[in-house]
This record gives C-alpha cells, structure tokens and sequence, in this order.
C-alpha cells in the first residue's frame, strides 16, 4: 500500500479488518517488520486519538517514530504553484515533502480544512502535494475530505461488536443473522466543524454495504447533505426517528453545511441522541470519534449507559493503524 | 503500586529509597521489565526536569514514552460533572482519560493549580479524575497539592548525602549518628507560586521524621502557614535565625500564602538565603527543587558554593522516577 | 570530540567526511554504540531538518533521544550573571544546562540571535555557557554565528557530488581533475536573517580551499560583507556576473548585514539565481539550506531542474550528523 486517504486504497474491506483483529489479538506478532523504519507524523493541527495511536501501532512493528508539529515547531508552508513566496509561509511543501521523505520510511499528514472555500479545501491540496513530492508511502491522519484511520476503526467496531463470523475461504466476513442497521445521525454543536469524519463514516460504510456488511443510513437536518462523492448507496433521510428505528448502531457527529459550505444552519438541541431516542433502536450501540461535548453533541446519559461503545471504538484506533503500517511495510510496490 | 500521588501510596520509605539508590548503581538493571509496556506523559503546564527524567527512567526499563502536551498538542479538558459543554473545553476528561488509559499501560499527569480557588485546587479534582477514567496505574507529575516525584528525590538525597547505614535484617535505613536537622526555609519570590513543593515535602519529611529518619523544622514569615494535613509532627518558627541553628540539610523554596490563598503577602528579601546565615548551621547542604530565581529566592554565593546539592538533587529525580515505575511495573494489583 | 561548534573542533575534514558517506552506506553499522546514551536536543527556536535528521542519526546509532522546545515545553532562559532574577527568565542556564547534562550523554543546542545587538549575539553566550555548564558533549543546532551539522553536510554534498578519490595513505579526499569552484551568492530576502549559515559555510570552505579541496568565492551586493574571522583566504567580490563564471556549484543564501548589523540594505531582484544565470556555470549544481522562499530567494525554475541539489543536500543532514554522534561516542576525551 502506497497510500491511504480513502476506501480507493483498501482492496479488501475484510482483508484489512482481519489483519487489524490479528494485531489486537496479538500486539507484537510482527515486533521487527519495522525495524530500521522510521514513521513521520506531521501534524499542522492538533491530535490527541491519532497522535497516540498512530505513535503507538508504528511502535508495536518496531518503527521509530518522529513527530513534528508544523505549526509550533516549524513554520507555514507554501503550497501553491509559482507565488513569489514574500509573505508568511517560509518553506514550499515541494521542499518541506521531499526532505521528510527523505528522512523517513513511511508519513502520515493531518491537515484540517479551513471552512472558507469549498474547492481549496476538497482538493485536498496540501495532502497530495505531500503524497506526490515526499515519494514514500503517506497515510492521511485526517484531511479536509477524510479521516480514514477512524473510519476503519469504525468498521473494525463495527464487525468486532457485531455478529459475524469470517469465511475463510473466501476471506470475507459474513453477518451470521442479518446485516446490522448503522445510522449516521446529525448532532448540534456550537461550532462550525469539518465534513471529513462523516464524509469518511459514509464512504466506508457505502462500500460495507456493497459487500453485504451493513445497512446504512443517513439522518440530518435539511441543508446538512453530505457531498454525494461519500453517500452513493446510503438511505437518507431528515427524519431522525424513522432512521434510528431499530438501528443496531447510530454513529453521532456533528458537521457543518457542505451546501452552505462551512455555515452552522442548525443548533436544534432535539437531534441530540437521548436515553429516549434509543429506545427505537435494537438496543443499538453508540459511537463517536471523540472529542465529544457532553450535553450538547451527545447526552451524558447515553455517553455513561451500556450503549456506549466510544472508548473501545477510541481503542481499537491502534489496530487500524496497525493494519495500514502492515500492509505499507509488507506491500509497499 | 496503582498511584503515586503521597506518601500514602508508599508502604516503606526505605524500600522505595533502597530500589532508587539501587537503579542509581545500575541504571539498565531491569531494562527488560518495562517491555512491550507504554507510558503516557501527559502535560497541562511545562516542565524540564520532570519531563526529561521520566522519560529516562522510563527508557532505563525499556517502556516507550508517548508525550502528550495538551495545551499546544491537544485541547483544553472539561471536568465538571453535568455541565452542556458549549465553551472552551473540547472533550471531557472521562473520555480523554479513557482513551488515554486504553493506549498507555502507566499514565503520568501535570496539572499546576490556578490559585484561584483553595477549594478548587486542594480537591485536586483534574487528577483524580484522571486516575479513576484511565483504569490505568498513574503518576503524578505534581499537581495543586503534591510533587511526590520531587519529595521522593529529596528524600533519596539526603539519605544519600547523609550518614545513613541500611540495616538489611529490619529493610530500614538508620542514622549512623543522629538524625540529621532538616529545614524547611520559606524564600522570596515575585509571583504567587503553588504550595505543592513544600506541602509534599513537608508530608514526606514529617513521615521520614517519624520514621526515625530526620529532625524537621519549618520557618517562614506570617502567615504563610501550610495546609496542617501536610505538617503534622513538625516543627513550625517564624524565626528562620533560630531555625537554621545546626541545621544539616536547608531546603529553601518560595510559596503563596495558603490561608490568604494565592497571595504574596512578603517579598521580604532578608528571608533569602546567604553564606553568613549558613554560618550559623552545621554546613549545611542546601537544596531546591529548581527552576530557581538567582539572588531572589536563592543568592548566587550560595548556589555556586559547596554548599549547594541542587545539582545532584535534581539528577536524582530519574531514580526516584525509575524507582516508582519498577513498583508499579512489578507489583500493580 | 567534546564540542561541535565550528571547524576547529574537526581535526580532519576528509576524516569527518569519510565517516559520514560511510555512514550513508551503512546507516546501522554502528547501532549499539550509542547503546543506553541519552542524546538531549534543545530547541529555543524551530526547526525541520535539523530536529529530524539530528533524531534520526542518533536512532541510527542506537540512542535515546529527548527533544525539548524550551519556548512551548519549558520556560525562558536567564544567561547573564549576578543579575536579580525577578524579570521573565525563569532559571539561569548554570542550573538548566547543568541538570540537563546530568539526563545526556550527549546535548545538541539550537539557539538564533535577535540581531539586535552584534557583540551579544556574536558572543554565542548562550551556547558556550550551555557548553561549560552542562558538562558533557556538546553540538551546536545553529547559534547566532555558525550552522556547523549544514556547513559539514554542505562540504560532505560537494566533496560525494563532485570528482574526487580518496587517498587511503594520507587519509585525503583529492580533486580528480581540478577543485570544483564552489560560490556563495547572496540572494534577497523581505525579511532580515542570521548571518549563521554564510559565515560557517565560509569557514568551511576557506579551510577546505586551504585543504586542496575546492577554489570558493564571495559574491554579495556592497554592504554584506561577513566578519572577516570566517572569509579568510575567500575571494570575494561583488560582481555576481564574474563569481559565476566557470562555477561548479553554487550556494545561495540570503543574509542580514554585519557591518550594519542586521539590517536589509537591499531586496535586489537582481540577485536571485536564474537558468540564464547558470549559463555561464560550468553546469553549475545548486545549493541551499533550505527552507527556501520561491522566487524570491531562488527561482522556482532553477529549483525545478537538474541544477538543484537542494533535496540531496538536506538528506546528508543526517550522516553529517551521524558522523559527528559517532566521533562524540568513540572518541569523547
């Protein structure tokens, strides 16, 4: 694997998954594949899951890791082509992309969008200017469009905390009942955030559904329509009580207007998921990508209850990493 | 040992002094015992001395060290119960401590009081909070009441730097002689500073005092009387003079009033040390816990005299630490 | 080797080179010998390259590393003596240095001037009390007068990129042909930089002209003369046309006047390398630092093509800095 930014780069959803459960079940089964590698993570935002996670997977195959904070430990960087570069960014990222590929084996960016222009921010620009100038494999640690080592993780919660069973033959998981209901659901928030999680939620859970993982659904307020790139396949609708009818799992988040773009339309305290709300489901699993604000994104009642399952889905963070270092330090043409 | 927050988490002095000496003799001597396992540091104010030595001993027993430093790195952490978490405070520490919890197999916390609120500090609610969310053994890195790292270190050197013998039978450091004089002297300082490094090194001297370890003795100007918890057993004079008198070991440090909490309410600088006060004690080995203010809280002729074990005080805090994490490393049920 | 501070701490230059391309070879034919060392790096200013390739190295070596960025991680510095610290420094760097030699083995420092005033920067106070204070081995990051890990990779770039053989008897790179003619051309800038990297690529090159290794030349606009203590021996000129004639590489590099210390006398566009430039090289490579601002300091286009050796360059930071650890490891007396 060469790169991973989207669901593109997975040629097998199960495959992946498999190799994810293999390293929780045993951490350290592959303590010296990466041995003599070094990991760059670059962060020009902050991080807490994916800083630690990411550090920590790279670890367990026996990376080094060397992380660097572009913003309080370096300078701005230039990405466009043939400015006179006479303002605040100090380095262009052909330079800055190509000296860290130089320095290491395997590099993860995040980059978080600016909510201003629509076409900057979905070109992704910055990332695949990386992805191009540093020629080493480049895991994306959240872009403006994606986040995908959550939204594996969610698909690995999503098949460890439901019933499946895997066919070894074939090398699919197969649900041992029937499909498992996933529900996407809007939630209010004080503050204008990206599209990328839920644009990423969608786009694995699109393909988990053409696979015959899951159902999925998408609930939100009018004007809150995702880019169609991420929700081809998925049910949607701005009834929040229909989709989360018997729903086995209802992933929370909060985004802000793509239509509108980056405009906060709503702040309706009613589609905050409650204890009450719950009751339609199929005694339905909650998740987030956390950080969550209690009480205004997600009730501390449900946060507290069994349905909860945000801090295992937080865990199983490094076993997604740990997958994608896997296949990057295995199968890296 | 599943915290290391006082002294009430020690069950020997000695022993925990012992094991510190021992991995001073032989730093790499158990660099197996922390392998395959995480510390997290996790930091809410600066540090240097706490931060480089930890992480040291931590490496000295093989453990990998993920360093989390919230302010730039991360985000502000709610730790109010019940409260709609619209503000400033992105994620809630019950998830942010859970998470961490799930990635670290030990956690270390720095959370500096605001002096805002006696109440509020002394609860020392961030940390354990903290300790109870991560289910984890935890550390403290000094909090609102408490440097146990640092009072550990200071007791450790002046075991060391005093006549002791180790009696092997009874597992008790004795006095070869007598018990050395230990003082606790108040310093000037222009702003307000915690209590933490005098409450806790007073904690820790009143136990080594019953202990059969130390004679101790506190003096500062009035009202600057420390929390009682903290100073049951020793004995309290406004007379620094009297208080130096044969003194072996003068633990000089600034802190804000407890009772008019968060004030200076002297700035008085005849309570900083000098070479013709140390006259006066039985040469006496004068220690800080740094950073130190040269010529206001500590004159410079003391600091670069004989006198002065800052040095070799702050080098002992890897042992102190290292010793902390073999406990916790070896015996945590 | 104790210190790492300019050339003089270098006894022999094709000795350091020698180690360093062997390094480039072998990147872990040396892994355990820096075994249980600790290598501190000390940031009071950003940086990339440095803070990468300096961890990396040492990694390579089998090293512990401890980054600290004294602004964001720590606290401000007092270096002066006999001063009443009641200002905003708070810890003199008698006790930081010393305590931090007492976690390393080895220190690395980073420190930039202010350009305020010549002989407070020029005297690399800093540096040199870090170096005596702290008691161990010691590189310089970059200080206010010289950027020693980038001049030794610099030479270590020309000396692989260009035609020499080593002469195994004498312990000597030689000039295949004839020594490459190797110019510093300064180039405009908006903002007002360091004189650190001219000046130490200026005393390398004088000392490797000396050595029989290249021919170097100056060429600056009137007013940004260096100080003289590191051109000596060094044509210089003003004339860019007349420098660039014949030349083999070419080193561009923007800095602040000396003699008017620290100001910008000229934004010349004039000055910035161009292909039309080069023709009168002999197919001249091009250098740089980096980072580098884009049509500005240096023409995209010239970046662009074949001329650039910018990314080779900065990927040599790392066996420059290998070679010196390794000296520092092996032969610390």
């Amino acid at each position: 694997m060469k790169q991973f930014f989207s669901t593109n780069d997975i040629v097998s959803l199960s495959h992946i998954i498999k190799t994810a459960l293999e390293c929780k079940e045993n951490p350290f089964g592959n303590e010296y594949i990466g041995k003599h590698k070094t990991l760059g993570l670059i962060f020009l935002n902050p991080s807490l899951r994916t800083r630690m996670s990411t550090q920590k997977a790279a670890r367990n195959l026996g990376m080094e890791v060397m992380v660097l904070n572009m913003g309080t430990e370096g300078w701005a960087l230039e990405t466009r082509e043939g400015v006179v570069m006479d303002g605040a960014n100090a380095e262009h990222i052909k330079e800055a992309a190509a000296v860290m590929g130089s320095y290491c084996d395997v590099l993860g960016v995040r980059s978080f969008p600016k909510l201003d222009s629509k076409e900057e921010d979905y070109s992704d620009d910055l990332f695949f200017k990386f992805a191009n100038y540093c020629k080493k494999p480049i895991l994306s640690l959240e872009t403006a469009t994606r986040h995908p080592l959550q939204s594996l993780t969610d698909l690995i919660t999503i098949i460890e905390q439901g019933e499946y069973f895997y066919d070894a033959e074939k090398g699919n998981y197969i649900p041992k009942v029937r499909k498992p209901k996933v529900v996407l659901s809007w939630a209010p928030h004080v503050k204008a955030l990206p599209q990328a999680v839920p644009n990423s939620f969608s786009e694995w859970m699109c393909r988990a559904e053409a696979e015959g993982l899951v159902d999925f659904v998408i609930t939100h307020p009018e004007g809150y329509e995702l880019d169609e790139e991420f929700t081809k396949g998925a049910a949607i609708t701005t009834n929040q009580v229909e989709a989360l009818k018997d729903a086995d799992f209802v992933y929370v988040k909060n985004w802000s207007s793509y239509e509108d773009y980056g405009k906060v339309l709503s702040m309706d305290s009613n589609w905050m998921l409650t204890l009450e709300k719950l009751e339609a489901t199929n005694n339905a699993k909650v998740m987030h990508c956390l950080p969550v604000r209690r009480d205004l994104v997600l009730s501390s009642e449900v946060l507290d209850s069994d349905h909860s399952i945000v801090i295992e889905q937080a865990g199983n963070r490094v076993w997604a990493a740990q997958a994608v270092l896997t296949e990057m330090l295995t199968h890296n043409k």
